[in-house]
């Protein structure tokens, strides 16, 4: 169901042409009345900026956040590609404004894919028709399948609060990082959203959210609401929508054998933590080693002494799990078969405690694997 | 040679017995006629520090700079190991000053092995005697040796200058990155040396490594120098000395099958340029593609975009060897046959230009391979 759980929505999505595989790569999200809605958007902060977010972003600066459809295509990510990219990412909301009888400014657009290569038009031109034609209230997972990419299933959500719905649809599998991803997030809502919201699930969920600290040029989470519902509680269900969504995400990391989150607690402030966290979190010997189960806390210490953030060697603990390995700094007994057992799992909660305030922070990972490699060594 | 190809220094290497392989793991470089030399050293900035690193600069401010020996060991890094391991540290400092009959102070001590276990102290104990025993001249090449960990090859340099002489030795396959790496190097000279030279000698060397983002704890750059000669050009010999080892550790890092040299033109200042070059450098995304010789410089441009630098997605080129792929921010023509053929070499030189500055910068890293998940999946 994923965007289409909420009332006042259609969706569709079709196979166009743009992936030589002839999986399904271009998606779209209207209202059913094809008239406005309020519209909200979180964009990439990597200033090589693909040609969709600067094009999403000028026309929510123009409708002052009012938007009809989100026009989605998978397989290309019109980054990289200058001034014809812009003026492809322009063409393709044109198109669909004509299809559904809109202004161009009243369509957002996203892509993904890969970077530098001329978005292929001649597939999109002949692919918008039967896309609106297609559009139903029932769209929402043909949506969610056309935007996947290296994803190998779809991530949904529904969340129903009090009196309201969320609906959402993501794609993301690999270069998520620090203020997202290569990850693309369109939720739905008959509930009044504020930017605070917005801004805060984003906080709360996919900037938690780090692969392979890889931060894309395409990233873009959109909501869009109806306004029907005045409701208290959106602010909570935003959250967990995004939480689950990005939760989805991490699952299903390129080539990853389990997800782990990264604790760090007794910072000397929440910021120091979240710095330290994101650094065992990106330590390609620390993601090696959970890839290996082990539980060699070296690395993590050494991570956490290289995080520029305040640091004593003597009041560091290392705990997997509940089960605490290093403390003030040194080894300590444990019980090995049960550690075995916590580094076998396919969650893995690893927590270091620096001893010297009270700040935490949270990020959420994967291992580094084969598979990430053969995932990664080529694009052809 | 190494060490040994200066007049005044003597060295040895011994199996002691702290690798259960029974290879070579205590090494010794001391003056030849046991009296103390200029001593100067750079250590890591991680503030885990290990016990060797605490030590060896204490005993450096003790004695205003001068040493009699450097006693290494490998197989244990005595790392976060507490009070007791700056006690074990300390004593491998006093059984070799008791064996040369100086005092503990004018010996210096590097570890590098596992982070996290306690020294065993009864290899050493029983293996100083014979270590010291075994001090020749010619001892340069059984010290190297006994330096090593993962590394597959020795690491030796001699660069001769106009009436003098640099030697040196090196560790490093692994957790090599920014301010050094676990890496130890030890160089000796008869010209007399400054701070500032080893200062800018580690600055255009170790400092421009960069394997995996990964600082390590023990990290120790020391020169010992009998000061015989007041040379012009030491700067530029121990300069070449450095970059000579820190290339050999390149060659030779953990399942690499590439070295890549990136360097940053056209940044807004030399600093804006290194940190580019370290982004492109750390990129898992781009060691996965260089790795599978994919010339997909989207991801480049990606990492340069998100790298916190100023940056324009209209001014920015990519460059493999000679054969620039991206130019004005969107793909060129170029030979593809002969960018195969750069793309599969051994070395690979990636030149990305930000059009905004004048400045540039370069760092030296590797590939990232299925070999370097096997090293590092599990240290037991």
């Amino acid at each position: 169901m994923s965007v289409t759980a909420v009332p006042g929505f259609d969706a569709a999505g079709v196979a166009c042409g743009i992936k030589a595989s002839g999986a399904p790569d271009l998606a779209l999200v209207a209202s059913a009345d094809r008239q406005p809605v309020d519209a909200l958007a979180v964009f990439t902060t990597n200033k090589a900026t693909a040609a969709p977010v600067q094009v999403s972003r000028a026309h929510l600066a123009s409708t002052g956040g009012r938007a009809v459809a989100v026009v989605l295509n998978s397989g290309n990510a019109n980054a990289a590609t200058g001034a014809p990219g812009r003026g492809d990412a322009e063409r393709m909301c044109a198109l669909v404004a004509g299809e559904l009888g809109c202004r161009p400014e009243e369509v957002l657009v996203c892509s993904t894919g890969l970077i530098g290569i001329p978005l292929p038009m001649a597939p999109i031109e002949s692919g918008v028709a039967p896309l609106v034609a297609a559009l139903a209230a029932d769209g929402g997972q043909s949506a969610a399948t056309a935007i996947m990419t290296t994803d190998t299933r779809r991530k949904e959500v529904v969340v129903r609060g009090a009196g309201f719905t969320v609906g959402g649809m993501a794609k993301g599998a690999a270069m998520l990082a620090p203020n997202m991803a290569t990850m693309l997030a369109v939720l739905t809502t008959d509930a009044v959203v504020h930017p605070d919201d917005l801004r805060l699930a984003v906080e709360g969920s996919f900037h938690r959210l780090t692969v392979d600290g890889c931060t894309s040029t395409n990233d873009t989470v959109i909501v869009l609401s109806t306004g029907m519902v005045a409701a208290a509680g959106i602010d909570v269900a935003l959250a967990q929508a995004c939480r689950e969504l990005a939760e989805a995400m991490a699952e299903d990391a390129e080539g990853a054998t389990k997800v782990v989150t990264v604790t760090v607690t007794g910072a000397a402030s929440d910021g120091e933590a979240a710095i330290a966290a994101r650094k065992i979190a990106e330590s390609e010997l620390c993601k090696c080693s959970w890839y290996g189960q082990d539980p060699y806390w070296g690395r993590v210490v050494s991570e956490l002494g290289s995080a520029g953030v305040a640091f004593d060697a003597d009041t560091v603990s290392v705990t997997y799990g509940t089960i605490t390995v290093a403390r003030d700094g040194v080894a300590c007994d444990h019980d090995a078969a049960a550690l075995k057992d916590v580094m076998a799992a396919r969650r893995l909660h690893l927590t270091a405690d620096l001893g010297i305030g009270d700040g935490h922070g949270l990020v959420i990972t994967n291992d580094l694997t084969h598979a990430y490699i053969d995932e990664n060594m080529g694009t052809s």
